[in-house]
């Protein structure tokens, strides 16, 4: 028995999230269902994020166990041939047999893309989120510099999570403007239910100067979901990819 | 009666291509339907580019005559409501009554993308070629720079053009690489029936190392279709804009 660690890309838009659900079609179930076809065998992957619906990723990670006799690095080339094309492998490789894809410390990295523009753009409307009006980014990045560190992000959290530590430390937040795309990407050690998406609807407001940047440490300080902004919509975000840190 | 010029953006994905046809959806055609609907009047456009089935555009020129009272900059918004979303406009403007979108001089812009990787990326597979192979960029740019200036280009060019006269002149050719993806920017005064193409699928084959870059001057002097490279898939090319030149 052997442990596989997949890299998976993918194109959330026709997809209900990562996570199996009784009501339309996820990434994992995908996985599942054509990694027991390959290897016959039944598989279950573990992924490490857990995105939602219509969020997409160029380096979510997945592990499986396997006594398959394909060597690990060809996992990839043999399950993208009946993989859709919506979802692909990235790289396949073996790792130590009780690697945990969400427990194992890492440096996570999400990135968000916001269309800012008159009209939007047909080919990225998939994948960012648009916005006509003016947004001032040295606000936006003065904002994102009040996030980065240690801190209770209870207030960029939806309240339908199940965690009772909210407290996550961000190690960079950048934000780029690349032609007409805004780019707010933050790397952390973990990320809580929506919270980066909570980011990027906060850093919108603060572009929009519906308020100043140093209002932050008021919305960390208050530790209540209605005092940041909204959570912006799912199809900006991508999962860029995960570190893991060696202990 | 006045002439209105429109900007066109539309992901190309699922069109047959701008120019009106008997089998399936067209660019023209949807803009000819929306605008009768929308100004009460029969409306045919006149397009710039005539793109091929799959290609997309950031900057297509497309004008037509209207009696409307609404003014020229409010048409974009009022069009784009009633637009499906791959195709958005994103200028209407007046102009004089003799402009002609095409017999204008003008420098026109094409951009052919690559995704150089190991395996396809989901997110950019309807606006990129994907190639896994190595490519050698540097390559690539030295047989670029033998295409700039003033050459008979029927080498390039399909066979099936009605268009007699092959000469034209390419100000700028431009190779660079943003991450995983290979640009090829090019502006000439004009390109023919699948110019732009034919140019990607023969700097494809020098950067693959087929052939050295110093064979271009050849394939170019040899005048004929065969001397050149594949034409490369449609959905990588992207028509970026067109600047009209005043006499």
């Amino acid at each position: 028995m052997k442990r596989i660690k997949l890299i998976v890309a993918y194109d959330g838009t026709n997809y209900c999230g990562w996570q199996i659900q009784p009501n339309g079609v996820t990434i994992e179930e995908v996985l599942n269902k054509e990694l027991t076809r390959l290897l016959k065998e039944d598989i279950k992957v573990i992924g490490a994020s857990r995105t939602d619906s219509g969020v997409h990723s160029l380096g979510n990670v997945a592990v499986f166990d396997t006594d398959t006799k394909i060597p690990a690095e060809k996992i990839a080339y043999a399950l993208n041939v009946s993989l859709p094309e919506d979802i692909v492998i990235q790289e396949s490789c073996e790792v130590e047999s009780n690697f945990h894809p969400r427990f194992t410390n890492s440096i996570k990295t999400y990135e968000y893309r916001i269309l800012s523009c008159t009209f939007p753009k047909p080919e990225s409307r998939f994948t960012t989120h648009f916005y006509y009006g003016h947004l001032d980014i040295e606000k936006m990045r003065a904002a994102g510099r009040y996030l980065v560190g240690k801190h209770n992000f209870k207030s960029f959290c939806s309240p339908k999570t199940e965690v009772l530590d909210t407290v996550r430390e961000i190690y960079a937040l950048e934000v780029k403007k690349e032609e007409d795309i805004i780019k707010i990407r933050v790397s952390g050690n973990g990320f809580l239910y929506n919270m980066v998406r909570i980011i990027a609807g906060t850093l919108l407001e603060v572009g929009m100067g519906k308020y100043p940047p140093e209002k932050i440490p008021d919305i960390l300080k208050k530790e209540n979901r209605s005092a940041a902004g909204p959570t912006a919509p799912a199809k900006g975000l991508t999962m860029i990819g995960i570190k893991y840190i060696d202990n």
